[in-house]
């Protein structure tokens, strides 16, 4: 297959490769002509054999082509995450070549409920270092109970012990519902001491205290390597089974933090490895503007892949390394940008061996809320 | 069971509490009378019904008690663990009580080899954007098959494609063995780059370049949400079988960073969620000094429980909670003091509802290596 660099551009070589690539929805017409974007020259110079020659009729390797467009941004991401793409038999587009308003964003629906207080007045103590209030009264049993609110004696085991243990999140809530009252300290003082020593704990707890209006229960995380684990309304210690095991973990995304692409990764991994639902959490007032994706996805449907002639597009992709850091804004960018478009948001993370890993986002819409939630999964196209 | 509060001090009540609470290794003798810790008082007050009453033969609840020792550091993290190991029916004392040398430190020996060295000469172009090299040379194949440097084609399908691949660790330590050339670029301004881009870069370069000195092949662990992932020496991509499966991941944690337990717990959990053995590599000279565990824990001797009158404590622990952090130097420094000691270290976490994970952790022995490495596997006592 011939392909021809004019210097500037990457353009279909004679009309033989001209009649493959348009079959195989290679390139976009342009002037009569079929202009490739650098990574489908990339692919076919690395994958198909393709002999791309310059001007004066030498042929180019890979590395030269590369270099010509090395100022593009992310070359090689984008090109490992399109070659992979491909690889699966299904075909990617550049984001900008495919325009219109598709269909296919489903948001995911959460109930609301109103929020679960324990009819109690109790007394703690606050333990700045610890960060735990303890209460000595039988009202500490009455949040445990009523609410899920803390750990009455020991953890799966409440008979176990007499004391109840309310982490900050709890504490902080409880005062402000005047259901707690810890002498010697007050609301402010707390939540700005815990912010000396947590980063983002602002954050948090607007999350915590998010769900909690919903009738959400909300507990630590920790042993799933989130921020927080989700119980939906109902849910009590006190009843059996189901109800006793969180299908949701939550993950609070700041929007002016950064977080590093592997980082983001390991959080997600972790709980598909214990079957929860990852909800990523990015609080704060929803983002407005828009970040331009990487690519159109196309997928299968039944046994064929969709195309550019037959079907809509499937997903908006961000192309990104291991590597990169990734910011609430930008994630919650590109979201919008999906969600005007109709399309679901697929990441798409090349390791640094070449590997590629895709997520799946989906809004999560929890009524009455200012923040914006969504679904991760790990995607297996 | 009674005891008494001095005013500054806890002891038990009357000779009756005085003989039960020895016989269940409880307090220190000192003056004729026997001291209580806080963690053992507030425990026998929360756990054992005890009866804590002041001079004047007025009840001390736990949360008074509590707030008297409140100065004192991390009192309900402390508290938390030792309830733990208690109701575990192991026994627990403070470390500072437990003098001597013991024999228990077992660190464990990994094998020194050559560096595997692919004989070739390649010629690559970097991207900084993306911090890859690519090669277009048949050279790349051999770095590849040679080394297990980069990846040649296609991850797990190295016949897909022409064009080799080399991440920025793989880049800069074939540049520094003479056997890569990037013309327009050199070691130190790729390395300079690197370190611009990525937090800590300099030290996981360092790590990366220790274990391939001593014959390992090191890849990318994104998939297992660690750093790196370890082959031991002889491993290649062109054997089969065993040898395609890593077992170790390896993770960096640089002496001058500071990590929150709940992140450094998320790395360990996904390790053992895939069944690999979990690294920590503490990059920079070897510390020196001391920093006090917080308790000495017997284990189980078969049926029996260990004790201070029939055996010797089996580790040193660190009492922490997730919302910690712990940097490199102190973390380094406990483990010294373990080794010292002769006893394991583990590391007791209490998360936010007041569940204790533990971790164990054993020093690595990598022969020539001037840098610190531990093996840390989750503990269920």
């Amino acid at each position: 297959m011939k392909l021809t660099f004019t210097g500037k551009e990457i353009i279909a070589g004679d009309a033989e490769a001209e009649g493959v690539l348009a079959r195989g929805f290679f390139g976009k017409a342009k002037g009569g002509r079929l202009l490739l974007s650098p990574e489908e020259a990339l692919y076919l110079v690395d994958n198909r054999g393709a002999d791309c020659k310059d001007g004066k009729g030498k042929t180019i390797p890979f590395n030269s082509l590369a270099q010509h467009f090395s100022k593009s941004p992310k070359l090689l991401a984008r090109y490992l995450i399109f070659k992979d793409w491909r690889e699966r038999g299904l075909i990617a587009k550049d984001a900008k070549e495919i325009l219109g308003k598709f269909s296919r964003s489903a948001a995911v629906n959460y109930p609301n409920a109103a929020p679960a207080l324990p009819h109690a007045s109790a007394r703690g103590a606050f333990f700045p270092q610890d960060m735990l209030t303890t209460i000595d009264s039988p009202e500490g049993k009455i949040l445990y109970e009523q609410g899920w609110f803390g750990q009455f004696g020991t953890y799966k085991a409440a008979h176990k012990g007499t004391i109840t243990k309310l982490d900050a999140f709890e504490t902080l809530y409880l005062i402000k519902k005047g259901i707690l009252s810890i002498p010697n300290s007050s609301f402010k003082k707390i939540l700005s001491h815990c912010e000396r020593q947590i980063r983002y704990f602002n954050d948090m707890y607007a999350v915590y205290e998010d769900w909690r209006e919903k009738g959400f229960v909300i507990k630590t995380g920790f042993k799933f390597g989130s921020h927080f684990r989700v119980y939906f309304p109902g849910a009590s210690p006190a009843k059996e089974g189901e109800w006793l095991h969180s299908r949701h973990v939550l993950h609070v995304f700041p929007r002016r933090s950064k977080l590093l692409i592997s980082e983001w990764a390991r959080a997600i991994r972790l709980a598909h490895s214990v079957k929860k639902t990852f909800i990523l959490a990015v609080p704060g007032k929803k983002s407005r503007g828009a970040r331009t994706c990487d690519f159109a996805l196309y997928h299968r449907n039944g046994p064929e892949c969709e195309n550019p002639r037959t079907g809509e597009p499937s997903f908006l992709a961000l192309a990104l390394t291991e590597d990169e850091y990734l910011g609430g804004v930008e994630f919650a960018k590109a979201l919008e940008e999906c969600s005007e478009r109709g399309l679901e948001l697929v990441i798409a993370i090349a390791d640094r061996e070449t590997s590629v890993t895709y997520y799946l986002i989906k809004k999560v819409n929890l009524p009455g809320s200012k923040f914006d939630y969504f679904e991760i999964q790990w995607l297996n196209p």
